[in-house]
């Protein structure tokens, strides 16, 4: 098989070299004439001329009488001129001038006589108050020059021309062809090993955005016979191809091999992550992209390399991106071998604008709907230490990143409503959470990269919460302590208990699966004091290293049966209805420094807190203890 | 008749008074349910919740095998541990993981045996290389917050989330029904004073653009009656009406009381210019706003007026405008009673942005599509000085300002035809042209507000053109004189002749009415000259004070019949077929500073001068004497 080894090529060079090779091939678009009316966002084929002036007729700008200036020549406040009912005419605004006329006098500037006589005061200069033709445009002259996009207002400017149809340039027709034995359509009912296929939705939503036009065909077996009449389909159809999946140089990957044999492989293999096996393809002028199968791979690949493609068809120049300069919260590491895309949120705190790199998995198609903005790391680069200070693309505008409400720490599902709440309150608002654990939360505040952060650290010397931890790593204050809500901390186990654990000592038993939270979660260090206290070995305990990073996803793998038994909080377990044995009662507060406190994020969120809304949003998901929220608890 | 009399309230003030009462009075979207693959850029109406897990089952993350890794522990270079046939599963990428394995190992890991036994070399730590269950979404988490413009990779999120139908807010129903007499339908050969109705399709395009729904209902006559039953459909069939002219306080102007008839008129008569006489009304939760029936005026009562009212049904923020500082390349004068509203166009000169005020006329739409900024006058304030610097909202993104060639000075037809040629030869470069003819030209280079200027300014003493005044102008140089064309100035007539005039001297015979160029521009500068050396009293001749400003214009003057003479090019005769009497070839050429010169916007006009497509160009124009276009002339 052609092409089982991927090449590492520059993402730089392949895209240069494949353009090239498409225009060389003579790809553009061709043209079609549509209804003026029906052209807004289109293209010109051609610079577009006048068909007809606007005004198309000397039009009177005022309300008045339209007069041969000449008549009026020597009126003065003393020496009046009385024009006959022959020698003018009433006009009102837009008015034609009639054609013995040339001048308009306003209304206010005139007597009129019961007889019919007006009397002026003043001469009237020739064309005074007349608009002129052509004063907008001139018959035969240019409207619009070639390639423009028609704004709404040159759908104006082309009716008042008199131009009714116009030249634009066609919109490529884009196939996508899903293909994958285990991909199905969506639904909310999968089986085990059925890959929902919603790429091809992800894509025909991007490729509009483009302004091309998606076919989407039904999805294809891994065989190679169906591949190949999928795709001569698709090429009879359409004037570029999306084949998706199959890119990888895995078992079942005959994409390569099917766009050997109907056309021509430029590249496969290109030295990006994600996205590096994608296949830069052709049939004659025709483009046949390789597409990987994980979503975050297949939106980088089109951004990266299909959009120029769509730039080269319309010959148009891409936007610049926006840039900004923003500190990284993190360290992101990355390989030599690749050029790194990374998502990543931001939020502007205390004045300097934040970066944190979401999950980087391929699959993580959410980390692409939160992301507000991409971190490239070049080739060659091992990646960036935390505090550097590193450019980012904006994938939104960026004045919205000053009414986002930073939250890094602990994670709660209230958060997420707390989110939608604020959204509602003001709609200018929005809010970033990441999950990093108590501690990390903490450490975010002292470093200035978060507005607030959710914290539930139990100090085992007092048995109070936060307050020592912040006394520790705030000895000079400047931090407020925010009340939040008291939260049921228990085991989550499998509905019905089948396992017969009724604490924590039965976890070391065998056979049993435990699931555990991150260090630095506070559930994380309630779970290992509480072991410590009654004197269990963590090593005996079957998964204590699997760590997941929310409540919801430790619950999340004991309803599907991967583990037995989770540490986590009530409405976690309620929401998957699990079993749960309480085991503490604990006090879930947000830590605010005193620069966040005065901005307008924080102030709307402490109205969240106090309002009946966020009470009746805790009911809903029940185990909390809600006495007065978004109260000052302690000041640092 | 109520509101005979307009008020003169504050834009915000009308603005805010009209949405509180239309959210009083309950507007707001109504949701329905949509597939979520058609569901990109609608607004989500509430929270969405997940359905399933995403990944919904254990998943391989690598090729390889999957084990229970309990079974591997102890496993070392020097004590291998090997596996039954029956104590693992072979697994590629995104295959499940089985039931009873926990951990996978990647293929290059392992040795396999004929006898279907595989032996590994290292201990597999449980759920190593396995995408765990929500390890993208858990089932239950909120996917998306309420109110939020649901994005490609959203929709990849929601069907990963098995949420397959989405309940999104509605997109306003707008009606919108053109009313006058004199309106009609869009036509390339209107009668004189009919007034072609284009307002509706900008109206239409401009409400897709803001995700509403227009309906544009036939044209009504200025008839109560009519006008009552047009709005009474539309009120019984739309969310929101538009009401289009009829709104000033004319002899034909109902709208106001047949607003008040079947609902209530809140305001008739902002402080704005362009927009006063717009009507805020409303039936019930109904918004109802009568827009002024002039194109520009229009534009900007929608803008300021009625994308509020959508962003207020949606329950949402507008976008911030995106401002910029830029000097001001004219004075701009306005009255103290109104904020103002100036369309711009801006260009990048030597750093500096220069914002160029653009014909204010009410009915010029064509300045808002050439303007790439919008400058507010506030009430009160009678203007800016030129070279003030002013605050800019921005209609294009920044970044092509940097592209965008700068000429400003004397107008010549070909300008269009090179904007035309430097965007095809340049996709990401556009040209901006302002025409304040030779002087006005040679001014702007001398303030560094324009890259390019054309001039042809003939110096009476020497015969010469330009150089005389480009030594007076620019004593210390730093300027170059480059190349364009020859040009043949002469006497435009009407065809035929019909007038009998055989030259200048005829302009002054009873009955000739002329049309002139503006002061300062080359054209008029020859025109006084040619008189002056002739001994013409220019007092004498009808017209010689009715100025316009581009040669295009003259002649449209002349073809219309509103004049019988005027000096002009040949091109501009052409067009318009109209009789010629050459009086002299002229050069016409380009002055460009030093500091312009190395531009790559202006080396790429020198290429584009040089080429055949511009000789192609010029040849279909006519009348022009192509040597060396490009080619410098002289350096000063």
């Amino acid at each position: 098989m052609a092409f089982q080894f991927l090449t590492n090529i520059d993402l730089d060079e392949a895209r240069s070299n494949y353009l090239t090779k498409l225009t060389d091939n003579g790809m553009r678009a061709g043209t079609e004439t549509v209804p003026v009316q029906e052209a807004a966002g289109r293209i010109t084929a051609h610079a577009v001329y006048a068909h007809i002036s606007a005004p198309h007729y000397p039009a009177s700008a005022m309300d008045g009488i339209a007069v041969l200036a000449k008549d009026t020549f020597g009126a003065t406040e003393t020496t009046p001129v009385t024009l006959a009912e022959d020698q003018y005419t009433v006009v009102d605004t837009g008015d034609p001038v009639p054609e013995a006329c040339d001048a308009v006098i306003m209304v206010e500037d005139i007597v009129n006589h019961e007889d019919g006589t007006v009397t002026v005061y003043a001469p009237a200069a020739p064309w005074q108050h007349v608009r002129q033709i052509g004063e907008d445009i001139c018959a035969g002259e240019m409207v619009l020059p070639s390639h423009m996009r028609i704004t709404p207002a040159a759908i104006g400017a082309l009716l008042a021309a008199g131009v009714l149809q116009v030249e634009v340039l066609k919109k490529p027709v884009v196939g996508i062809i899903p293909t994958g034995d285990e991909i199905v359509a969506p639904t909310a009912d999968p089986k085990p090993g059925d890959i929902i296929e919603f790429n091809s939705s992800i894509f025909s939503a991007m490729l509009r955005e483009w302004d091309a036009e998606p076919v989407t065909y039904p999805i294809v077996k891994d065989k190679k016979a169906d591949i190949r009449a999928a795709l001569e389909k698709a090429l009879a159809q359409c004037d570029m191809v999306l084949l998706n999946a199959g890119s990888s140089a895995g078992r079942e990957d005959f994409s390569t091999e099917m766009i050997g044999e109907l056309g021509e492989v430029v590249t496969h293999g290109i030295a990006i992550k994600p996205g590096k096996p994608a296949i830069l393809g052709l049939a004659g002028a025709k483009p046949i992209l390789g597409v990987p199968g994980y979503p975050v791979s297949g939106i980088i690949v089109l951004e990266q390399l299909f959009k120029p493609v769509i730039d080269a068809w319309y010959a148009s120049a891409a936007a610049k991106p926006v840039t900004v300069k923003a500190t990284l919260s993190r360290a992101v590491l990355s390989g030599l071998k690749y050029r790194e895309f990374v998502r990543v949120r931001l939020g502007r705190v205390g004045g300097k604008l934040m970066a944190s790199p979401l999950n980087r998995g391929s699959g993580v198609v959410t980390s692409f709907m939160k992301a507000d903005g991409l971190l490239e790391i070049p080739q060659g680069l091992e990646g960036y230490e935390a505090g550097a200070e590193v450019e980012i693309t904006l994938l939104r505008p960026e004045s919205e990143l000053d009414n986002v409400l930073v939250a890094i720490g602990s994670h709660d599902p209230l958060l997420d409503e707390v989110a939608d709440l604020l959204h509602l309150a003001d709609p200018s608002m929005f809010m970033s959470s990441t999950h990093v654990g108590s501690m990390g939360g903490i450490m975010a505040v002292k470093r200035g990269e978060t507005h607030i952060a959710g914290t539930h650290l139990l100090d085992e010397a007092t048995g109070r919460y936060n307050t020592a931890f912040i006394n520790r790593y705030f000895p000079d204050g400047g931090v407020r302590l925010v009340e939040c809500v008291g939260r049921t901390q228990g085991l989550m186990i499998q509905k019905g208990n089948p396992r017969g654990i009724t604490g924590i000592a039965d976890l070391t038993k065998d056979g049993i699966r435990y699931v555990n939270r991150q260090k630095g979660s506070g559930t994380r260090v309630l779970m290992d004091y509480l072991c410590k206290r009654d004197g269990i070995d963590t090593d005996a305990i079957y998964g204590y290293d699997r760590e997941e990073f929310t409540h919801m996803s430790v619950a999340v793998q004991i309803a599907s049966d991967t583990a037995d038994a989770g540490m986590g909080i009530w409405s976690a377990a309620k929401t998957y209805d699990l079993d749960f044995l309480p085991v503490c009662m604990e006090q879930y507060d947000l830590l605010i420094s005193d620069e966040a406190w005065e901005t307008p994020v924080v102030r709307t969120l402490i109205e969240v807190l106090k309002s009946d809304a966020f009470r009746e949003r805790l009911e809903a998901l029940g185990g909390y203890e809600v006495k007065n929220p978004g109260t000052v608890r302690e000041k640092f």
